[in-house]
């Protein structure tokens, strides 16, 4: 981060540089944080503007870069309460909702910090709407509920307290009971007319007048009640079923809250079932605020980004699957998990904005100017929205590129290679392309292991076919002589060669596969026998002792005289 | 085993059919050679006919299918002599020595019978000498040597044991020292002549006269014995050390005979590190009888004669290298590990004996009739002497060929038409081999794989391209829809389709790829989401819904009617 501009303050500048060091250290941030506030002896409104502004730009710069922490927003509100007043700390409470809108406390606080300093029902009662909107379906959000109502009741408007509740009781929440109780026990004193919607009580009037042999208009207010009774307690049931079912998974959330921390497998494993659960129910709108919940805890884990993306994308809200994918790449999920991105061009182009797609890749690239996959992904974008040319140009320019390491290089020429065979039809162009580069990647694996695919791959007969063997056998040859790759390699290459003898070579193929095998797979005693690979020699001598072996069939037993039998003189 | 013919010895038949229930169980082999003996109150030279003709039946079977027990080549041995005399029991003896040429039990049990059966000392001697040439360089060799020794003494030729010394004390031997004792003291009484070779006496000679500056004539015989007990001196020393070198790994073979039970790594292991030293010498008739020895004692173990027969190769002896190969082949290695007989074929065709490697596969195949790499290994062979039409009709044969197991006609055919495309050049033909069977393997991953594969390694653009995306694509939908593979490989064949969007689809590829990927790596309640891979339907619902999507930007807070915000009603 940026240095402090408005402070002097030595302790401040200290910790500062401290997270300049090491911005993933969070134990740096909770300090600098904390010692901000403590300037002067604890900031408020006397305070120095020196300490004032340095105290934001902390808290700012920290929330950017944690914004999950609602506490800190909390605190951050009430100084800024404080020090500036009202308008002030609602702008906090404003940035905070944008940035977890899913914590009930933050919501709870800031509509309660609203009843203390607003007189208007009207804008407190729309704050809370939009807070039921946000929070409401928290398993856990009675304290935000009972502020609500305990608001309603605080103005006098007994009149708003019961429809709250008729949606309450809807909701599988870990209080339903004590809610539905009162809703019930409200229902006792309330007009009938407002006790349903008026199509649920003109359809139980009907049934009542058929019961009864009466017509609709002298069916008695008590029967109706009872009728809306038990349908509000079958209400009742099924709410209390819902909450039964989601319980176990509930306990079983250990850390409701965003910490750098990890979580343990058993927290993952309880987020990935829930949400199956909660899937497998079908409410898009109860699922998203699932996802919303576990990806405050579960912010840092690629996992379950990349699964809301595919969640979404399956629902078919486009836009909420761009802003998925942008809050998981540019917030939380770390560059060197380059995968969400990668996902997002991808998706991008998907819905026609290959250029949204081209800057993804660009801005993964300016962090990290080697990433291979992302090079040829974007590479890829080319070949498809502005044709093969275009994708070529892009790699021949990493190629020449010397500051790029030879190990990416060598990929991309492959790439390169690929498109001019598979996409242009040029075989021969594929091939001078591996010709002309192989001197610059004598220890390349990639490289080596391409350029031999890619000769295995043509046919022996045909347009590219002519020399084809010679083409394969030089790669093979350059491998064990020329070039410097590790054992592991040239085994690899050189049992594929064995392969593409048995089933391409000529009539003395296997004169040739048998020494190499030998070679290859012989003791170490064979496989060091006049150097590696240096199959030519060897042979020869094999042929003179095949001769002698012949000769040597029935040799005459030696008489009495010294026959040394032992190697050595 | 065929029937006993005979005998009517109940128990013998008896024991004789649970032989044949279970060839693979020594125990039975063993019981019925006891019982054999122990007819008519143990066999003898009045035994039945019929009793004699068992038995040797029971014997021959035996040492057939367990060549290397020497033991019983012995016993064998000396019931022909109780039974039938010298010759009979001298046959056996040879057919002992051709089995398990290495024992030096054997030949010293065979020389003892012959001491005392012939009187012919040139025989006896010549049978001795072919003991030494058999069993002279084992460690443990001394019961053998002193057998020879002690008989030179019996015949009163004494002039014949002091060349016999002069052989042993190069050899490293346990009982080295004992030997070159000997030998020592019986140098004092030889005449000078035969203390050594002439060159090395005259070379003695010579830089005696020299030191004493006397003409070579007038050299003493005195200092002459003193340089060459000298030069003995030094060969003591080198056999001494050669010795030592041996002893580490002599002290581990702790069974050093054959047996059917299985040997422990450490054994197995001290046998490679021993043959690596041992090869390291770089004399080969040492290594040659290690590796004997090695395999008496590891005969059923594949790995070691596999690489006797490389080591073989590369010494150059091809006729040694068929003999290692078909005693593996017919002898100890079952069929069921059939690499040494692969390997086999693959070594006589090297040496210009295809015949004998078509006759090694059939072999195979009479066991094996679906032992897809050697059918495979065939069409290669035809292919590379006969030419690639004679393979193609082959391979067609096993794929007509109904009683075949689906699965291994399912890769014969991806064979097949890997030869069309690569060694004819004919895509079309190729692909058209794959169009025609489709149908009968459902459920045959290979055939999908490779047909896949083969689509894929075609470029988009030349001859063979036109239609060639929707060739892929028709594989595609054909695995996804009509084909009957388990999920895991779907899913492989899916991802290969991916890639190939990314690096060949057209301006629109990413839309499928984007619904691919989240049907195949999304949520559950996203794969099975109106079936899996149904694409198409849940693409039109995307556009619906991210039409609703614009449309719900930023809609009307609703006021406080009862807003229902549960899923369920």
């Amino acid at each position: 981060m940026a240095d402090l501009r408005f402070t002097e303050d030595a302790e401040l500048q200290k910790l500062n540089s401290l997270v300049k060091q090491d911005p993933e250290k969070f134990e740096n941030w909770e300090q600098l944080v904390r010692a901000a506030e403590q300037q002067e002896g604890g900031l408020g409104r006397n305070s120095s503007p020196q300490a004032i502004a340095a105290t934001r730009q902390v808290y700012d710069k920290f929330l950017a870069r944690y914004p999950l922490f609602f506490g800190y927003w909390k605190k951050y509100a009430d100084l800024e309460f404080a020090i500036a007043g009202t308008e002030a700390a609602e702008m906090v409470y404003e940035r905070g909702v944008a940035s977890i809108g899913t914590s009930v406390d933050l919501w709870a606080n800031y509509c309660a910090f609203k009843t203390e300093t607003s007189h208007e029902p009207e804008i407190i009662l729309e704050l809370f709407e939009r807070g039921a909107e946000s929070v409401g379906l928290d398993f856990l959000s009675h304290p935000f509920w009972d502020k609500y109502i305990e608001y309603a009741e605080r103005i006098e408007k007994p009149e708003y307290i019961f429809p709250i509740l008729s949606r309450i009781i809807h909701i599988p929440l870990h209080q339903y009971a004590r809610y539905f109780e009162r809703y019930r026990n409200m229902a006792a004193n309330i007009p009938i007319a407002d006790l349903a919607s008026e199509s649920v009580i003109s359809v139980l009037r009907r049934s009542l007048s058929e019961e009864m042999g009466v017509n609709e208009a002298s069916v008695p207010d008590q029967q109706l009640r009872a009728k809306l009774d038990a349908y509000h307690m079958e209400v009742f049931t099924k709410t209390q079923a819902e909450t039964t079912k989601r319980w176990k998974y509930e306990s079983e959330v250990k850390r409701p809250y965003y910490h750098v921390t990890e979580l343990d497998e058993a927290q993952l494993e309880n987020w990935r079932q829930y949400l199956d659960f909660e899937e497998a129910q079908g409410d898009y709108k109860r699922v998203k605020f699932l996802y919303e919940r576990c990806l405050v805890t579960a912010a840092n884990y690629e996992e379950f980004w990349l699964r809301y993306a595919r969640w979404m994308i399956a629902e078919g809200w486009h836009l909420e699957v761009s802003n998925i994918y942008e809050r998981a790449s540019c917030l939380y999920v770390p560059i060197s998990q380059p995968e969400v991105r990668l996902r997002w061009a991808i998706f991008e182009e998907s819905i026609g904005r290959a250029q949204i797609a081209v800057e993804i890749y660009e801005a993964i690239l300016t962090k990290l100017p080697h990433h291979t996959q992302t090079i040829i992904a974007m590479a890829n974008l080319y070949a498809r929205q502005n044709g093969v040319n275009d994708a070529i140009t892009l790699l021949q320019g990493f190629v020449e590129d010397t500051s790029i390491p030879l190990d990416v290089r060598g990929e991309i020429i492959s790439e390169w290679a690929s498109k001019v065979w598979k996409q242009q039809g040029d075989a021969v162009g594929a091939r001078a392309i591996y010709e002309k580069h192989y001197g610059a990647f004598v220890a390349c694996e990639p490289f080596w292991h391409n350029w031999f695919s890619f000769e295995l791959q043509l046919p022996s007969f045909g347009k590219m076919a002519p020399g084809n063997h010679n083409h394969i056998k030089k790669i093979f040859d350059l491998v064990r002589t020329y070039a410097k790759l590790p054992q592991p390699a040239i085994r690899e290459i050189a049992s594929n060669y064995l392969k593409y003898l048995e089933e391409r070579g000529g009539s003395s193929a296997m004169e040739e596969a048998l020494l190499i095998d030998t070679q290859m797979n012989g003791p170490i005693s064979v496989q060091n026998h006049s150097g590696p690979w240096m199959i030519e020699d060897s042979m020869c001598r094999n042929r003179e002792r095949d001769a002698e072996a012949q000769k040597l069939i029935g040799h005459p037993w030696s008489k009495f005289f010294p026959v040394d039998m032992a190697s050595d003189d």
